[in-house]
């Protein structure tokens, strides 16, 4: 491994805030950064060494992308895997493996994964045609979700009875036993070509029902101890399983009468980890990175309560970012923005996120609630 | 003040480590980062927006980089302070003031302000003439140090006796009285337009006597509590005084009778705050930006016991930088590396830095001596 010296080349597919945050962090191991994306105003563009704009669904760009390369990772699953696996066959380092991705850009093979592994998720079922929809054994409600590129709540369906048939889906989907879920949770994992796994603290999460995405995230969680310990030991299970080097985020139900059930995998830095930049010990994205470069992994305690409140674009505002509030916030102790470099705003995009720490976790929870009603991001 | 929508344009004078990480933190706030360096290797040189290389002394040079940003400020104090007046005189926001960085480029001129503003500082006598340093007041031993152009120990000259003053330096010097200290401490002061003045917490140093550099700090002192207070006001009352827009190193020593010497400033990132990267809630880097964006000022509080140490180029090693124990320093908990990228190591050439945290400041100055024995920088 030449990481440390400036000549290890390493690529990232992917150069949106995810990439953009890891590059923060591996500035610290002096090595050479390569970004592909379709985007040429990608968050990334102006940090790395070699930035490339082409599409990472194409198996001849990732393929030259990546010869040029010694390690290969991603911030995004929806990537060439034919591609990555040729790659891995002459020898270039793709973290996390081509299989893994693979595994997990499929949502059917995901749910038989865990069901193969004794890994608990809501019952289940493959559908293929309208007709299987119809005669499915799963009762209403139920949600469909497309196997395959699904993301922040696109490509999900929920069937409440029905009349809700008739604008299922009709690609290839699965549907899954509504889940009455008293929390979600996620814990993030981590394990290097060694071995070593390491899980971070579970964290709690808080969805914006009109946007679809996490808006606020605590840490450390205050369900009972069980659950952190049941919620971990899976995300290690999983990892173990998978042999995945790298880190993976591992989204969970908790389920109203107290069963943990896993929901999505997502094997990269992930926006239930950005509270560890200053909330744990090490980051997602440093822990990301002495996974892939088969280093120790450090240590993930948490050194606060923390809370991640995402940035979003407010509704009803499209074109150039305008940031209100910011310095009314920067007032408040213990406040870390994170803007992600994005010019154009557009409703509930992913815009940046605000990290506030404070030792005693109802003032955390105060202020949190304070930058969400002070930042705004206007066009 | 555009700040945050990306059309802030930040030009940094200087492409070294300071710059780098200021530049790290500078992500999170969208800002266009454009450096001037006359080395096209400097550690900055992939991490902006514009890297250009060039003379930081040369008028027009530093001038015509100035004339494409809005706001200017500095990783070095060796830069031609008439392009700055000027670029002031424009418009361009400079910060630290020209008339700072003028005055803390000759330490003739430091040491009358503080005598003019009764600054604690050695007993001193400005030396224009071989004649006028035989003919001094100040008893031997003392220290010759030049009045520009110096820096990590580069122009001192100790003066033991008369048989010393040969070899004495003719340009224009200054002598001060031996200090015969107990400690060196620092104290990092930051102000931002609208007079807001925060200090970080006291920090002791000690010094590699060999490479006459920084090698080991270590926060929080464990000095009497009325020692921070007197050195910490004695920075605040150098920040107002000046009325600096930016960070300020106040380098000073603790005399073996208890007194506060002041004995250098920089006004700019320095080596003695790198710990506050992960040691204090926010970082001198994030505290820079604040000043200089005129946003408030962040909480300086420790969150641990934190130790810098440097990482210096192995004597008798000249070339590519090798790294000899990473693995070993990040198998232990808390401990975080830092390269800042130069592809050829020369002894006692800064590399990089690594910070310690723990909780048990016994086990803190332990690892910091492991990382010091097993971290090393060859060819």
């Amino acid at each position: 491994m030449k990481a440390f010296y400036g000549d290890l080349r390493l690529g990232i597919l992917g150069g949106g805030q995810l990439g953009r945050m890891l590059i923060q962090q591996a500035i610290n191991y002096n090595v050479t950064v390569k970004v592909l994306d379709p985007d040429r105003e990608a968050p990334c563009r102006r940090l790395c060494n070699e930035f490339v704009v082409g599409s990472l669904s194409d198996y001849e760009t990732v393929y030259n992308f990546g010869k040029k390369v010694d390690l290969l990772t991603i911030e995004i699953e929806k990537v060439n895997v034919d591609a990555l696996e040729q790659l891995e066959r002459e020898g270039v380092m793709v973290y996390p493996q081509s299989r893994i991705i693979r595994l997990i850009q499929d949502k059917g093979l995901q749910k038989q994964f865990f069901k193969e592994n004794e890994i608990p998720t809501a019952e289940f079922q493959i559908i293929s045609s309208a007709e299987q929809l119809k005669a499915s054994s799963i009762p209403f409600p139920y949600i469909q979700k497309l196997r395959r590129d699904g993301y922040d709540g696109k490509g999900v369906y929920k069937v409440v009875d029905e009349s809700y048939l008739a604008k299922a889906f009709t690609e290839p989907s699965l549907i899954e036993r509504w889940v009455d879920f008293e929390k979600e949770i996620a814990v993030i994992v981590a394990r290097n070509e060694n071995g070593e796994v390491k899980t971070f603290p579970m964290v709690e999460m808080e969805f914006n029902p009109e946007a679809n995405l996490v808006e606020f995230l605590i840490q450390p969680s205050t369900l009972p101890f069980e659950i952190h310990q049941e919620a971990e030991a899976i995300a290690k299970k999983i990892a173990d399983t998978l042999k995945i080097v790298g880190i993976l985020a591992v989204e969970m139900f908790l389920t109203k009468d107290g069963k943990v059930l896993v929901n999505e995998l997502a094997p990269r830095p992930h926006n239930s980890g950005h509270q560890s930049i200053e909330g744990n010990v090490v980051s997602q994205f440093e822990q990301h990175l002495r996974a892939i470069f088969n280093q120790p992994l450090g240590d993930t305690t948490c050194l606060s309560n923390a809370i991640m409140v995402n940035v979003l674009g407010e509704a009803g505002h499209e074109g150039p970012a305008v940031y209100e509030g910011i310095e009314k916030i920067l007032k408040r102790e213990g406040v870390y923005v994170h803007l992600y470099g994005k010019a154009l705003t557009k409703p509930f995009r992913k815009m940046g996120h605000v990290t506030i720490v404070d030792a005693d976790r109802e003032k955390a929870i105060e202020k949190a609630r304070f930058v969400q009603q002070t930042l705004k991001v206007i066009s």
